[in-house]
């Protein structure tokens, strides 16, 4: 276990990203968005996916230069063609776009698409609550859940965030349409555990307590219909309205057949156009003061209010640093050496 | 059992609720939500609501007149004040305005205050879905889902409905985020029959097989803190956003205290402008087969998407007529006796 300062690791996922030649506005987002994830307590989406985007990028399956366009516009829609630039930047460009024309008209809502994985979704939806804006964004990924009824995957574990300010920390909801994420299942098999009935299916569509079959087979959605509906409509937004496709049409993060062709949704609502900010985030904090005064649960220590444990998180790490594992350390180290670049 | 043209009914309920002096447009809108509802196999939220509705109107809770109005108005953003309006014409006032705007502007938003019940979710965004564009809509009630980690309940079983238009049938999902609706345990207690674990918490918060003492207490979320989460979204939406408030600053539909005073929130983007609409109607249509086309899980019939089985039905009902249960007809058939109305 080894310890950094934030800026520390941050600085040094930009500068190996850049040494490979990744454009220098592109890096600088994509170690921020690391750096975002380590922070809020998502360690999955965090540091550890620098050796990915380095391999997906020396493979030439994803760009190095920063390729993204607007396709098409309208005061409160976004066309973004991506070209295959990574996720993180794309998605940025996509918000802050968003969070601009918003100002102006509202709200505004953008697809991208030819575009990679971007990390976590509450990244882009906290610009726009840092912005007295709600933020919404979603993206599609390939196929890990089996649609209501079937016994085969289709829809990824798309997340879907939304962002709302108020006058301490934002309400930030990020979640996947899934009981649980896939790496549930990966840390159990590797434990040698059973999981849970209700998490995955197998192969055949049945219901499996084997780790090992619920990855050959798919995730569960939440509430059945209601899940599966959920991450339908994320494939609408991400994958048919922007035009990338879904299912079988994207490509896994970890395979190296093809880019990965994945698209985002993204959009902002400007408060000030409907409401007196400061009005707003009164209300807001006041329904969250009388959410955390209700009677707890038996068992539970705390109500917790969504993105309120991943804003303490980032508090006690602000102070403390980041605590990297051995293997994610050196990994992370090994990265830079072809660059001359220590950690 | 009475069987009965769907004009017949509707014709019949908005002729009901003019006769007790509802204005004649708003009653329109009233009476095609619930035939709405009917055709659609939903018909807890059908013909059989025009009792409360009435009993609400003629004990002063709710306007007899059409007082909506725009308090506010961008070119992607609109507030709308119901004024204590029947809550179908009020969101579908708000639907129509979205609709209008988003054409010129590519998406628009609208929140809605000071409203009441407006029927199914699912009404508004089919119409932004039957004018090429995706709907959105929710909107909030008075508590009866625990935040999670609490064991009182504060969000209500808040319907979030997102519609899409393919090259046949519309894509609909609308849903509450609770694992099952009110109406499950008090048919369950009704029946004598207990429900099963998972559905609802006591009034200390712990899981419970009673139904009399899960309506005493709270739903269960789907998801646990997933479902929390996405319905305490809903009421920032519906509730913050529009100033109508939430939780325990909105009154019941079957409680005669006060005004219901909820707040919706709905919005509608237009597809043309980000998509050419056909391109999108045929991904669309390509997505559903493509799902449809997949391996049935054991015990599935077949593989149904978001709204499907809804447009059966109404197709069903448009053929054979809408069969009403005795006590319905006959609560029904009453509701016209002082006007001279018949059924």
């Amino acid at each position: 276990m080894k310890n950094f300062r934030p800026e520390v690791l941050e600085e040094y996922c930009k500068n190996v990203l850049t040494a490979s030649g990744v454009d220098e506005g592109c890096a600088r987002t994509v170690a921020r968005s690391l750096l975002d994830a380590e922070l809020t307590g998502v360690s999955t989406h965090g540091v550890s996916r620098m050796g990915i985007y380095l391999q997906r990028l020396n493979a030439g399956l994803v760009s190095r230069e920063n390729r993204i366009c607007i396709v098409r516009e309208s005061p409160s829609a976004v066309v973004i063609d991506a070209g295959n630039t990574l996720g993180a930047p794309s998605a940025r460009f996509a918000m802050e776009t968003c969070i601009r024309k918003a100002a102006e008209t509202g709200c505004c809502f953008a697809t991208v698409r030819n575009s990679n994985h971007f990390g976590t979704a509450a990244f882009y939806t906290r610009m726009a609550a840092e912005r007295g804006m709600v933020g919404f964004a979603c993206t599609n990924l390939t196929g890990k859940i089996a649609p209501y009824g079937s016994a085969e995957p289709f829809m990824g574990t798309d997340p879907i965030s939304v962002a709302a300010p108020s006058e301490t920390i934002p309400l930030v909801l990020d979640m996947t349409p899934s009981v649980v994420a896939l790496g549930k299942l990966i840390l159990a098999q590797k434990l040698g555990q059973p999981i849970p009935l209700g998490w995955a299916l197998d192969r055949e569509g049945n219901p499996t307590t084997d780790p090992a079959e619920g990855r050959k087979g798919s995730l569960i959605p939440i509430g059945g219909p209601k899940g599966s509906g959920l991450a339908i409509m994320v494939e609408v937004l991400s994958g048919v309205l922007s035009g990338a496709g879904c299912g079988p049409h994207l490509h896994d993060l970890y395979e190296f057949d093809a880019p990965q062709g994945v698209g985002h949704f993204l959009g902002a609502i400007d408060v000030s156009h409907f409401l007196d900010p400061a009005a707003f985030r009164s209300g807001l904090s006041q329904m969250v003061r009388e959410i955390k005064g209700l009677r707890k649960a038996p068992g539970a220590e705390e109500i917790l209010l969504p993105g309120e444990r991943a804003a303490r998180s980032a508090a006690a790490k602000q102070e403390t640093g980041i605590d990297l594992p051995d293997p994610v350390y050196e990994e992370l180290a090994e990265l830079g050496r072809p660059y001359g670049l220590t950690l």
